[in-house]
């Protein structure tokens, strides 16, 4: 198997993972949990999204917890922003960088974000020019890349033509989001072996949401066709709120763990995750999404029982 | 990617699956269950297993079970059978194909079967002998194949052993089994590789356990090694009840979503199949372990909403 040596993890729990949730979770708890997260060797981390209160009221206290989260030193701190406001909001917490996100099919985008695909273009290149005259990098999200609820796959014109408009606009690196669990492994391999084809030396973040459990085969395919970056949200937490059944994104830990068995470097200490992700069950009203706190690692090995069973 | 065009499924919900659900589950229920199965186009159903009837009491129901369930035509069906007794007791429902099933692992086959790995083979051999002797089918299943709690990864020479021993005495096919759902996708690929190179031509179904979310991405990793066929079962139920948080075979509608999605024919009817994954929620007192219940299709496109949402 073509494997890479090393691969990169984004972490999206504070923002795509808490967005949805309808328990509200007190921003001190929001910091402590991020403090925790920027100490387990993630060091890609999307902090919050800096949208109007009133969209996600979960995320209304974004600027708070720039404001108040650890910086340590090596990580790199990510905000969505969804316009001029957002972007201008974040200017006095020096985000590394921040994330523009769209959806490549229309329907989605109306649904999601009351725009068409060519308005959020539009608007995307007014605060790219505006990040990149401040010093901070741009990366493009593309969300539905693999298929929308509402229209199936869109062309792949479509996404071609999303993603030259994002570089024309500076952005950087771009996200190919399966925002509903719908890739699958064949798919996800011959979509990342396009776009590593069609813009080669692009750095990009594939973004699995785990839906329909295909996250960790999608991931598998993906890194065989020669991706190396992946988001992920501690808890398995997360997924779009304006789609159905959208529950879900891959599971750091579950992530780690995979990739780690298979001796795949993420520079991310597992127990520490998993702490992590043990800390945010006690932010949320119903079981996190992932297996890894129920089962625990494959080397914590257990002792035999010293009473056998008698099956007869 | 090197993949099959067909696959083959071997359902395990009715022994596999049921054996450890603590609620027990009328014997006229699994029957009806059984006979949803059966018209799924799943044409290889492992229906009970014949133990004593105090070692495993929700399936001490396995004769009635054999005696009244539907035979269709074209299905196979298979028969758990611990010893002598056992496939006795199975002669009068004559199942095509007996599972012997031994664990790798010392200290796990004593904590499971009470017996050493010698005398495990030893009973087996003896059990094989007669069910050749009568014309049934006869298959080598091994339990810990990838891992096991008490002792880690056993020797490969261990495993080999037992490869041999059961092939020595008339098996016919192999089952290699993640109990534990420790395996990685590199080891899988590795021991799906050394088990076709070192014994080529010898038909082997693997059994992937789905408790750390690697079961998929370990089925998409030995079908590109050649494996094409795989024990699954409908509802993500199952595990072993005397190895700790090891909950879950590989939902059967999890596993042929995926296939079918990536243009890899089973011939089962996913729609099928989904409905009997509902009417088994309906047996059991804890939510399913599986996805496409609650996720649906990729193809079940849903209406744009008609109320935009404004994120403002």
């Amino acid at each position: 198997m073509n494997l890479p040596k090393k691969v990169h993890i984004v972490e999206m729990c504070p923002r795509d993972g808490f967005q949805g949730e309808k328990t509200m979770i007190p921003t001190e708890k929001k910091i402590q949990f991020i403090n925790m997260l920027s100490r387990t060797g993630l060091n890609d981390i999307q902090a919050t999204s800096l949208v109007h209160p009133k969209a996600i009221p979960q995320l209304a206290d974004g600027d708070e917890v720039l404001a108040k989260i650890d910086r340590p030193a090596g990580v790199q701190w990510k905000v969505l922003v969804p316009n001029l406001r957002g972007l201008e909001r974040s200017f006095p917490y020096k985000p590394d960088k921040i994330n523009l996100m769209m959806s490549v099919s229309e329907s989605h985008s109306r649904a999601n974000a009351n725009k068409s695909v060519d308005e959020a273009l539009k608007g995307h290149a007014e605060v790219a020019k505006a990040a990149l005259d401040a010093g901070i990098g741009v990366i493009g999200q593309m969300s539905c890349f693999f298929g929308c609820p509402f229209e199936g796959e869109v062309p792949w014109s479509q996404r071609e033509r999303i993603i030259r408009a994002y570089l024309d606009m500076g952005v950087q690196e771009l996200g190919l989001a399966d925002t509903i669990g719908v890739a699958n492994p064949r798919q996800t391999y011959a979509l990342v072996s396009l776009v590593m084809d069609m813009f080669p030396g692009i750095p990009f973040s594939l973004h699995m949401h785990n839906t329909r459990d295909m996250a960790l085969a999608n991931i598998l395919a993906a890194m065989q066709a020669g991706a190396t970056a992946f988001d992920s949200a501690v808890g398995g937490l997360g997924g779009c709120p304006y789609v159905p059944n959208a529950t879900g994104n891959i599971a750091t830990e579950d992530l780690v763990n995979m990739l780690h068995e298979m001796g795949i470097e993420t520079g991310v200490d597992l127990d520490k995750v998993i702490e992590a992700a043990r800390f945010a069950q006690t932010l949320i009203d119903h079981p996190l999404a992932e297996m890894m706190v129920r089962a625990g690692k494959r080397t914590d090995l257990k002792p035999a029982p010293k009473e056998q069973h008698k099956v007869g």
